[in-house]
């Protein structure tokens, strides 16, 4: 089968366009040809080598993928061939509370990932993709979209009436903002771009504001929501953003720091979580149960991701420098086969 | 201030129009002139003598109500005279689990309630309702409300993608419904009326069933939840639908205990609480904060309590009546002043 | 190896020692050398043939047992041979609430059990047990352990200062008593017999009722939690006891339906859950992650399951025998090899 | 009456023993002569002025005292004449989460406190206290207490097996000690006075840790907890604490922030909160639930709080140097009347 594989760290000159022997399910596993991949800020960072500089190479890139099951192993009861279906980026968390082991058996790295014509999975590796989705729409769930939903539903309680500020419109950022409207939130969005922020309206956003014209967000915000706060921030990070999120937040409230692009804060003032009470909550995609969870919703409120920009297997590199950009509105997909 | 008292158990012959010294506002409390009430199941059975017949008369009965705050008594900081508001049913219980002496202290029984010129409530007592709608729309809340949003998303963890399977179309049935929607849930209504489910239809259901022609109802249910059975089931009661609500419920699904029509059932076979993991959970109305929480998502989904029927102050006997027939779609409310 | 066999429905007399070639573990799984197993209610219902009958035949009996991990298969990283484990009762339920799926795939039926020299199970179906136990000890834990634990932490919150009712001093009960007393609870124990109150006593219970000369033990359990009412009842069924349960349950508490000895209840009133808000929660043993937030619990404070009876696994029907006889405490082991 | 009030911001000379009228209830409200008081390190900021500099003065301080009912006003049904009770810390703060409002009616301010002869306060905001503790020790519970209570078990889910690390010996974290072992945890103690924690092994500690020899705490805590890290970490402040606790937490784990000690966190890396799905949880005090079921914990566990040293009403400066000196371990009392 073809496959990319990043044979050293560094750009996109490193990944390279290879040939490996096709794999066969053992037992319990399923054989999935992939249609479909997508791409995130992680994988940017694991290309870069800097994400994890343990991760052993050559990898088989990207967590993200969608496609058909082709063949099961042995004892295989919950798929069967023809089944439309995604991996889950955490291979191993079912449900309950993320743990060590949870959180390091990835796809994408240390496990290789979805940009090849095909990938074996354990069956609890896997679930079903909601009918309405195409391969392409259905690949930008994996990560982007249960981070998404972990961020608000799971940790957030995410209920009717809630006030969600929702940083940028990334990945993860719309699908937050889909999700959010879908359970009768309020929603108010963060840009730099006046563009943005207009398609931001066009999928229900109430309040949008411009950052680089409106540097002082945090107080905007606050008016929007009535003088009582924020209920949960998707911070998704950049210099200054934690600071911000912890003043707009709500007494009680939940900041939910996502963004591998959080990085270091400098001279953060912890005292607001204290004196109000706040909770910063980490989000690390999530399990099997969140993503079932979420493609219900999908499927109920014939939701539909967000792609900026499709493109082919072989021009996977272009896709890699597209996010690098950060000029994406949503998801980036690339079409496998 | 005129009032209605009930002078005696029995019938609606015992609800007399009386006249009562205007009150005054101590000090933490607000006078509220009432301008709104509404009528539910549980004042129908007080009038009767078979809800709490330890209750002291005469009493003022009624449990809902919403008006305008006319006086404020020292040191109230929560409202002003001109504020719209509605009183809490639960007039201690500010948040948190329920206690003895929170589900205790309700309006209507044993305190005075609101079918009366005037009120007077502790500040903390109650909340402000949301501008769009009527005082006849906002005295709806109190009880039917916020008993739906306690079994939904207090108890429930309502999200997108749930189903929820809503018993009648009573005041608390039809809540439920516009609740489980503005959530993005699937909603399954039942009734004996065909009409009624062409109502629900229109308030959004997803499915109805009417169970007078379709008596294994739950087999139904179970299908429209697409095999996996029903999250939620607003169980209301009467005779033989509780062992149903276990039958079409999931596994580790909630069946919410809402109705006083539950009564006693015969011959229940509790095994199938037992051998998937089900959690039936007893509904009392709720807490200040559910009253507050509902009040946003009310306000921010623009939704409207559905009124079957207004009736003038003096018609307040009639409107016992339309309740105890049963023939009504959602709330009855009756105008006070 | 040798295994006991369930040939046919009915009697100890169906249970048949028998030869079967010695398993070897697939890809991701591990073999288990059984040194003891445990007998519990449900074993003796599924050899009845009245807890499934759709079991296909012949099946190697009961769900729970302990052993060393003999030989690991390919990709295997969890264990390596000497490891002493459990296997999980619920075979595939990591984490997370219970689905059907999570439910049905459990030892000693449908899948083989552990009245066997050797079991095979997938990696992820096993957990490490606590140092200080024996394997008779640990053979305790998979049912009668994680149920308790499940019942009391997992949905019942358990805190210092709570009052928990345990009905009877079966293995559930048993348990459930240590780990209430283990976090701070003032524990009731119910039996018929003084003697096993005596012993309840020594295990710390803070109050015990022989509901046989104290027939209105719901009364005496309501003066002892200091009138107002039991946190968490544990059900373990018995005709009449869910009503009482009911009424010595403070508003908001919860009652677990343990025990497969639940069966119809005649005319059951349902109206005190619904009044004072009580949940009545089904429990089904546990995930995982039960399992191991358990063994943390048991060996930071050296907990021992209480052995009322040890047989060899030649004497497997006399286990079966002790246990329907209803007179032991706590629970019955079974030494294998 | 005594009263000691702030009149001016600064130092203890600021500090005046004055005469007041002696208060009378009014409707609601409950007259409590203050027997002991406690003093907190809210209460040292309050002085130099820099916890709220919009407070107006005069202020009788502190937030912590305990005393008996003297008097009711009109209506009041929660106590009589002759309780022993404790002040709410959060006068409106009854259960549910917390909010603006819940957490700015302070005693100690905005409120008049406790050190002072007698105090009216709401029936509301007052819980009686356990039986076998002394005044003075019962006035350590309110701020200290409830804090330890709400991180541990409130927002933390406390259970047997758990293990948490508990900076230093000062109030809240002699309570978390004392409150975890209460529940079966495990607990690491870190302190830079070998004699202190030679006390806190005396009250349960399983390891305790000098981080002045040793630097590198969260290393061997790590260590402690078997390689998985620390399920909770009450989180006290003081340069470069914050950035180890997330370095010793578990994936999935919680840093409760506490102190008002944590002030500005320079140059803080927020990688791994978002890298292991860290939670930051800050805690202001906690509702009247939370108290009263903290205070069935240490009634039920015979729990005392650990008073370092008591001081007469008139030395009452004696014991804010006490505090500012950061010398004791546990709490310190004043005795008032």
């Amino acid at each position: 089968m073809k496959a990319f594989e990043i044979q050293a760290w560094g750009s996109v000159e490193n990944l390279k366009l290879t040939s490996r022997p096709a794999p066969t399910p053992g037992p319990g596993q399923i054989l999935l040809r992939i249609r479909a991949a997508s791409i995130n800020f992680r994988d940017h960072l694991m290309l870069l080598g800097s994400y994890n500089p343990k991760q052993r190479l050559p990898l088989i890139p990207l967590g993200d993928g969608a496609g058909e099951v082709t063949e099961v192993g042995a004892g295989v009861t919950r798929f069967k061939p023809g089944d439309r279906v995604a991996g889950l980026f955490n291979q191993r968390w079912m449900g309950g509370p993320p743990t060590r082991e949870r959180l390091r058996t990835t796809l994408g790295g240390p496990l290789d990932g979805m940009l090849a014509e095909y990938a074996v999975l354990p069956e609890e590796g896997a679930v079903f993709i909601p009918e309405h989705l195409s391969f392409e729409e259905a690949a930008a769930l994996p990560i982007a979209g249960v981070t998404a939903w972990r961020a608000l539903v799971s940790y957030g309680s995410l209920k009717a009436g809630d006030i969600v500020l929702v940083q940028g419109t990334g990945g993860v950022s719309v699908f937050a903002l889909q999700f959010a409207k879908a359970h009768g939130a309020r929603v108010i969005v963060t840009s730099s771009s006046d563009e943005k922020l207009e398609r931001a309206r066009a999928l229900g956003a109430d309040h949008t504001i411009n950052y680089r014209t409106k540097p002082d967000w945090e107080r905007l915000a606050w008016d929007y929501s009535g003088g009582t706060g924020v209920d949960n921030v998707i911070e998704v990070g950049g210099a200054g953003t934690f600071e911000k999120s912890l003043k707009c937040v709500r007494s009680g409230g939940q900041v939910s720091v996502i963004g591998v692009l959080s990085g270091v804060a400098t001279n953060l003032n912890v005292l607001p979580v204290l004196m109000t009470s706040i909770r910063v909550q980490g989000i690390t995609v999530g399990s099997r149960d969140d993503f079932e969870a979420m493609n219900r919703a999908i499927s109920q409120g014939r939701l539909r991701p967000v792609l900026d920009k499709t493109y082919s297997f072989e021009e996977a590199r272009e896709a890699y420098k597209c996010l690098a950009s950060g000029q994406h509105f949503g998801k980036i997909a690339i079409r496998v086969n």
